[in-house]
């Protein structure tokens, strides 16, 4: 009770997590639409302020907000540089706008005895004059206008009153003596370009040359990733590279039996009999060289613009040196010997969780906070997260702060296959982006609705998805069956409806062979080494080339919020468009979930919401081939194979001009 | 980072307003089903308590929730007495139960060498039999099954670990050391009986004998308060009983002028001619009697089982003692005089608004605590706010709890008719009655819409309606067009749809001469003395005595949120129903909005939610009439008469049994 109490209402802020307890997630120069009930009692004219700043700024940048019905307001700000930002809202009672609605009121009734009023708006005036400072020329200004005021009869006075750079300056140098801002502040993450929008490539560097019984080197991966780029990828993403256990090592296939020579599982972490530094997280597999030659390795990536993201994956090997540092770190059985994962009945003797409350956690906790600085040292900047779902979130949100803190261009992706809420309470946690159930997601029906729900729902404020078509771990059915078709009609709709999208290395060249009746690869390279032609016949390289070309050419493809799906009259058949706010840039995709048939549909285009007259013609170019179609009115035909045409990728161009007589098309 | 950080997750808990930051409000014994969102990191066994009490007592009362879908949880708790509640949520992973789980897979797959599996069990029930202290039952049972699974082969660890006492203790007394407890702790209010149920009669004292040219006193008011008793009502409510100014004292129908001898406005404050503390708001008019006269009129009341509400109106006359000890608490004019109200262009200058963030807010803020405190100590506990919108909703907030504080018993109806936002954020701040915008809801589709907004929004949780059918200062035009039938409609409708619900008087006599195209009355006892026969013919009085009695027969009616609309198919026939949960108490209102012409329809009645069968025989029976009828399936006719048979005010009885051929009714 001592400063003056709170006198707006500021309430039912949006976006909003969980009461502000967590960030909203945009890219770079993307906008913010706030809104909030706000009121105050009595009948005084209401300002509010949208303001908004980098942490740690000193000063807000503001934006006035407008009403929009039943004491609702509306504002939109715009986050220009990557990192942590917040914004709040301050809002008070306009004196003077108030006494301006009060004097028009009488003037308009009829009433010129108002030397009283007028003195009062005077007075007005020259407090803000005061608050501009009596030396600026604002302050000027409101000085002048305050003097003409005090010796203006009513009708002199509802002149000046009106006067618009006065109402401009009373704006500017408002008393906010009491106003009342919003507490507390909402934050945003701001994700820095390539977070926002990349294409991952994802390969094992032991195969990076396809070898089939020995394995590549960090020194001999520039093949892979020359070959990478050339299809346009821009990330590219390693599973672990330390030091393999040997202990109870898996063979072939996930075999309880290791044969001699057989490489392991690059998830069962640590062999304290290898690596500079203990043989753990913190070192790489000598078989693929030395933390020098990794360095050198992040180095060349990022000459050709790219980056190396690695995989943190808290699994220890019964080899790994904290099993015998910290045996305290791990979950123990009643004979005191340290337990191995299990999932009962199966036993997965090559790992051993961590307990991350156990009562020495807070060392276990600050030595992963050092991993992932370790590596950020080395020049690694995004990290592939295994399976966070089974560590306490609140490690994850403690981690990736400490982490962000040091290196704020940190990128974590999140691979949690788990309950929805769990994925989303990761990713408000600060996961950059997330797996999704992308994967799992084939009919028509089925994809609609998960690119609704990511992009469209409040998921869209927080949950960034990156689609990976598919993982050492996953070989959809889908893929299995439908066979080349299936790869083309997959990587349209992970390229097109997702900025951040990904490939594991082999689906360029469909390879497809299960483990039979599971959605599992035979003969996975995460146990053996994997002979491969890179440039294979059947490939698919120059369409992912294309679709990479596409979405680098097309910034609407590069945001995430816009995708809307659109009616198309086949059950085979989605449609769906990307179209940037001022509509410069507009793609329809229309695309066969049918992998063995030809299929035809009728599509319904929202013209209207492009900007497109009823009876206006445009012209719909694919990119994929360079056809252009001529096309009127909302409803148009598309004939797909998926075989030849899988799918339109149609940039819509609308008419531009008329020139004697002939059309022309943006 | 000193405690173990937080394990279990709990998010999106419901009912919650703003983040928990105020109260949810519920009458005495009734339950609140609380969901949240709940889950935790691993394949851990969660468990959730529900754990409620009220603010300051030391321990909590708990209820296990259940799991929905989707990682939704649910759990119901009972407020039993009245005063502020807190509930909150406890989570965490079960370490025996998901050890159970486990040992049951493993078992279940055949696998019988589970030596370190039931030792690592046993080690769980020996620290729940810690807990529960070596001595105490629980603890010796828990001992026993402990050392019972210690030596136990599979096939026996696996009967023991099943036996139900023992998940029953493990339940009770399992490991919550590292539990997550859901904050903020959400707060409840919970209502007294009659703060959740009244009927409220508004009379102005000086009107209590009817007389047309001077007023009567307090010791006069018995007779009336008896005819209210004797019609059912329990809460007296007197507009404001203070000195009333002189100064531009208004006459009759507001007229600027005042004769000599005229009473003056109640809510014009303040003579401080008068009165022995100072002539303001903790004096009474003289003409109505003294101090001691009302205290004896409260005790009057009280002995008959009804309350006096008095008017809380924060206005000064020009003659308010607070005008010269506190010339600072006003607005003022640039030539230092005081401002009276206005709506431009419309003045009032017998009203003196107070400035509540005054540079000596405080001392404004306590005099008014302290006014209400007064009241208190002289036995009231029910205060009618006057326009509480046009004052900061902070000062209501601080007023109302320091209130609260002392006289836990008070009840707060807000007199705000204004947007509906300020109209809720009231209610939130801790008013617990609001006046609604029911006067003005006359429509069939109006009135189901509006009893839905209240009853099935979230509305519900916090802000319980006061209908009002008329009050000193609107005169519906329903009621002026629509005569004797439109009162009897309005009534049916406010008593049967609202737990609380008011008349002022004059009501019963279906006074309705209007201020000709106003929605006020002609010669309205604001302003003047009024002539009335309190018997006048053609009055409501038994027809409302009738409804009184409905309401405290039916339990059904006494509760607030278990209204629901049924289809009627008449646009002119408003259907709906309140029923107890336990079905043990079902009223059905089909009410005419027409006032004029009979009317007819078919009703839906939701006999599948009333526990009828589609073919089953029920009994309803009119409550205004004694009439029964026999009705069977959902679709039945009804026909109204405004004039003779406005409603029908239905219980329904169930089929209770079929005794020797003849059916009985509950």
């Amino acid at each position: 009770m001592n400063k003056q109490p709170e006198t707006a209402i500021i309430r039912r802020i949006t976006p909003s997590l969980d009461n502000a307890r967590y960030a909203i997630k945009r890219a770079e120069g993307e906008g913010i639409t706030v809104e909030a009930d706000i009121f105050k009692e009595g009948h005084d004219e209401v300002t509010a302020m949208l303001k908004w700043r980098p942490v740690g700024a000193s000063s807000w940048r503001e934006t006035p907000m407008r009403p929009l019905v039943n004491d609702r307001w509306m504002g939109t700000l715009c986050v220009t540089e990557p990192g942590a930002w917040e914004f709040t809202i301050e809002a008070w009672g306009d004196v003077y706008f108030s006494w301006l609605h009060d004097f028009d009121k009488k003037f308009e009734a009829g009433i010129r005895e108002l030397g009283s009023e007028i003195l009062e708006g005077a007075g007005f005036v020259a407090a803000a004059a005061a608050r501009a400072g009596k030396k600026s020329p604002d302050g000027g200004a409101l000085k002048k206008l305050s003097d003409a005021l005090k010796s203006a009869d009513a009708e002199q006075a509802s002149v000046i009153a009106h006067d618009s750079d006065l109402a401009a300056l009373m704006t500017v140098y408002s008393d906010r003596s009491i106003s009342t801002t919003a507490e507390p502040l909402h934050p945003v993450w701001v994700e820095r370009e390539r977070g926002a929008f990349a294409a991952w490539y994802e390969f094992f560097p032991r195969s990076a040359e396809g070898k089939p019984d020995s394995g590549s080197k960090f020194r001999d991966c520039l093949g892979r990733i020359d070959d990478a780029k050339a299809m346009g990828f821009d990330v590219i993403y390693f599973p672990p590279i330390h030091p393999i256990g040997t202990s109870h090592r898996k063979g072939r296939n996930n075999s309880l039996k290791c044969e001699p020579g057989e490489p392991g599982v690059p998830y069962a972490i640590g062999n304290c009999k290898q690596g500079v530094n203990g043989g753990g997280h913190k070192d790489v597999a000598p078989e693929l060289g030395t933390l020098e030659d990794f360095e050198w390795l992040v180095g060349e990536a990022r000459e050709r613009g790219m980056e190396i993201a690695i995989d943190f994956a808290i699994n220890c090997s019964p080899d790994h040196p904290y099993v015998k540092a910290h045996p305290e770190w791990f979950f123990k059985r009643p004979d005191g010997t340290i337990k191995y994962a299990e999932n009962p009945p199966k036993k997965y003797e090559d790992v051993y969780p961590l307990n991350f409350h156990n009562d020495n956690w807070r060392e276990l906790w600050d030595e992963l906070r050092d991993v992932l600085l370790f590596w950020c040292a080395r020049g690694v900047r995004i990290f592939r997260v295994d399976n966070p779902h089974t560590k306490p979130v609140s490690f994850w949100e403690w981690v990736i702060a400490e982490v962000k803190g040091k290196f704020p261009d940190t990128v974590f992706l999140s691979e949690a296959f788990t309950r929805p809420k769990m994925m989303q309470e990761l990713a408000k946690a600060g996961f950059n982006q997330s797996y999704t159930y992308f994967t799992w997601r084939n009919s028509k029906y089925e994809l609609a609705e998960y690119f609704a729900e990511l992009t469209q729902s409040d998921l869209k404020e927080f949950f960034r998805a990156n689609f990976f078509t598919n993982t050492p771990d996953i070989l959809p059915e889908f893929l299995q069956k439908g066979g080349r078709p299936a790869f083309l009609i997959r990587a349209v709709l992970a390229a097109m409806a997702c900025p951040v999208y990904g490939i594991y290395s082999g689906f360029e060249l469909c390879e497809n062979t299960p483990v039979p009746g599971r959605e599992e690869y035979l003969d996975s390279e995460k146990y053996q080494f994997k002979g491969r032609d890179w440039n294979a016949p059947g490939n698919i390289k120059d369409f992912l080339t294309k679709l990479n070309t596409i979405r680098r050419q097309n910034r609407a493809l590069q945001e995430y919020a816009n995708l809307r799906i659109h009616a198309a009259e086949n059950d085979q058949i989605l449609c769906f468009s990307k179209a940037t706010a001022a509509l410069d840039d507009i793609v329809l995709v229309v695309v066969t979930v049918d992998p063995w048939q030809p299929q035809t549909a009728f599509v319904n285009i929202p013209i209207a919401d492009f900007g497109i007259g009823e009876t206006e013609p445009y012209v719909v170019e694919d990119l994929l081939t360079g056809e252009r179609f001529s096309w009127r009115g909302a409803r148009n035909f598309v004939s797909l194979n998926p075989h030849t045409r899988p799918a339109h990728i149609l940039r819509i161009r609308r008419l531009q001009d008329r020139a004697e007589g002939q059309d022309v098309f943006a």
